[in-house]
């Protein structure tokens, strides 16, 4: 039988006390696991004396992290506070520096600081695991490192962020406008203190960017995501969309071309009856796809104590089972940074339109998307009381650029009555 | 750079060439991903002449398997040759006696003799991994005995054998017949040389008491599973359950109770809107339920060159980056043999009866139920032209006993015209 396997645990939220738990809990099924005990030997957070509901009387404590991950008696530092700098990543600096294995929940510091964290953790011959960080409880780092392995990765795809799918699946479900459920969400603290990390798509493009790095081989890269949050998707869209046969998610997409990387955190449509379309509420999804095994779905929680708590504790186990990897499953040094690419990938689009109720206004419109090659799949116009008459347009295979064009030469014909909407459509 | 890992692959089947394609199209990432070379030193099969479409003529050949697999310059034996006993297990002992590490895709051997096996393994220090025998290309090993170990599991489920899934789905398509679609299937090649591998359920069961070893930490024990194929799975239970919103799949279960450990392998029904009754055609699904994570679903290809090939590579690169694991995630050696319990967790059933056209008919049959204690949550009776009266019955949750009886007591009321259909509903 091995040495205890000592841990160190800097932050003590929700994630946190989960993970005490578990470790409190489950002594002997981790043991008779990885063969080797678990103990807990210290544990920092910025408020000591509040009550967790888990005894932590036994552990040390230390008011700083850095001492904390530094500290002779701790073999695993784990990194649970959270933020892309500060604390969480002068202790995760501090802890490598001194020899200790550590495991993080961080995306938004994988994402910022990941590469630079990772030489330093490879030239020190030591793990830096981050499951926790990307779709919470879905082992998808795990499945994507080493489960695909043999893969040529073609394409990451995912729902990853579970407060943005509650809001899209609620507007859907109520009739309720984004501002309206956004409230009703807020309220019911199912948001980042700072929402706009979630409703601007930013926690979900952390953890796009750090899967991109593993599929592609290339630095993290969280700059050349293509990035649009939530906050312009309306109930009207989600209703139009619905009578198309789709729904609305924030969809991270990254794919290889010809032309360099593509990452895009956007909202999308998908097809209804796809299992990106039927994912409803808080879940994750996140689709793989590799040349030799084809599509892999993962669905999960991708948030909460226990599901995050336990993608933790599998980085804690494979660390106390002997694994060594490379942070991002290739030689960090060796990582090229990309070549970011904006889209140029062509996908069906879904237009909505206000024109004017006038003879000839869709004629106009439909030259000016065909003067810009866009062509139309599908169209309807919807009987109307107003002076506006909605139009909803599903488009064949479009380049980008193409619908760019064709978009802003409708603001030029005079039979809009307001602005369009262009939500990109995903084959999944 | 360490030296390079060498190969021996014994079995040139669909998976084997597979596996030799990645090994030569995909040789610098898998360098990169795991710091060796990749190397196939020799290879075997029953036939050699044959044009397998890949390139073999830089590797040795061996007639015997035994002879491959204890080749000096083999580190790791690759078993693709299938086969509960024969050349497969002789290869496989012989290779972990000759202190090579082993890599199979074979689900019979691993249920039947996995822990011999694995005790052997262990002894020697050897990794013996399997992830291509469960599933096809999804990697629910892993995700289970890695990603999921600081869980303890509570239940396994799967879709695990692509062609009763592909017959039950066509029979829902095309309203013909089990004997209709089977003959379909078969002479498409979708069946297993012994097709009552397949629609007897024996495939998915071997996979079934694998995941069942891991998730429990005890001894796998195929003969413990409740067996039943697909073969009376008849077109107006489809389309009769479809009426009530369920979808009939060959589901696995295995859950441990106060009682020991139920493995079920049995057609099912389970809500047509959950993910399991979403599934179409030969995708395979696992849902794997943990105490910290709650549900994980995972989807993909569950057979094929590219997915079983994508499978025997993520365990080849695992022993390439220095993994070393106990076979069934806890040393084989402390297993204790399951105490296997018939089912008494109760769950609701379907009922499916022929009602001779009389009046009180369906009384009686309430009353037999409601003597044994199994209460009715929804009942339909269809219009009908012949003197038999199609009654639907969906109950609340039941012990299998109970209903056992009732069913026992429904032909002694003499108002049966035919005999009961049962299926479980599993609540996914």
């Amino acid at each position: 039988m091995s040495d205890p396997l000592r841990l160190g645990i800097a932050g003590l939220g929700t994630v946190g006390v989960g993970v005490v738990r578990i470790i409190r809990q489950q002594a002997a099924l981790l043991e008779a696991r990885t063969g080797r005990k678990m103990t807990i030997s210290a544990v920092s957070a910025r408020t000591k004396g509040r009550d967790r509901g888990v005894n932590l009387d036994s552990y040390a404590w230390e008011t700083d992290p850095v001492a904390l991950a530094t500290r002779d008696d701790v073999d695993v530092f784990v990194e649970l506070m959270g933020g892309e700098d500060g604390p969480a990543k002068d202790a995760t600096e501090a802890a490598l520096n001194a020899g200790k294995q550590v495991v993080t929940a961080n995306k938004a510091m994988m994402a910022i600081h990941g590469q630079a964290l990772a030489v330093l953790a490879e030239a020190k011959g030591l793990n830096l695991r981050y499951e926790a960080a990307v779709a919470g409880g879905i082992p998808v780092i795990k499945t994507l490192m080493e489960g695909m392995a043999g893969n040529e990765i073609t394409r990451v795809m995912g729902v990853m962020n579970g407060s943005c799918n509650y809001i899209l699946t609620r507007m859907e479900d109520s009739g309720k406008t984004y501002q309206d459920i956004f409230a009703e969400a807020d309220g019911l603290g199912y948001l980042e203190a700072d929402p706009q990390l979630d409703v601007g798509g930013i926690d979900a493009a952390h953890k796009l960017a750090i899967l991109s790095s593993i599929a592609f081989g290339a630095q993290v890269d969280f700059d050349g995501i293509q990035l649009e949050g939530i906050e312009r998707v309306s109930i009207e869209d989600i209703r139009a969309a619905g009578d198309m046969g789709y729904k609305i998610k924030l969809l991270g997409v990254a794919q290889k071309t010809g032309r360099g990387l593509e990452q895009r955190m956007q909202p999308c449509l998908v097809p209804e009856t796809s299992p990106l379309g039927q994912l409803d509420g808080g879940t994750n999804m996140v689709v793989l796809e590799g040349d030799a095994v084809g599509q892999i779905v993962l669905r999960g929680a991708g948030a909460g104590e226990g599901p995050t708590a336990s993608a933790v504790m599998a980085d804690v186990c494979d660390i106390a089972r002997g694994l060594r990897m490379p942070v991002f499953g290739q030689p960090a040094a060796g990582l090229a940074q990309p070549k970011s690419a904006q889209s140029k990938t062509p996908a069906p689009y879904y237009l909505r339109l206000a024109l004017v109720d006038k003879p000839g206004a869709l004629a106009k419109i439909a030259t000016v998307l065909g003067e810009a090659g866009v062509s139309i799949n599908r169209m309807r116009q919807y009987e109307h009381a107003a002076a506006s008459a909605p139009v909803l347009i599903v488009t064949h295979k479009t380049i980008p650029a193409d619908l760019d064009r064709a978009i802003a030469a409708m603001d030029a014909t005079g039979v809009m009555s307001g602005a369009p909407v262009a939500l990109r459509i995903e084959e999944v």
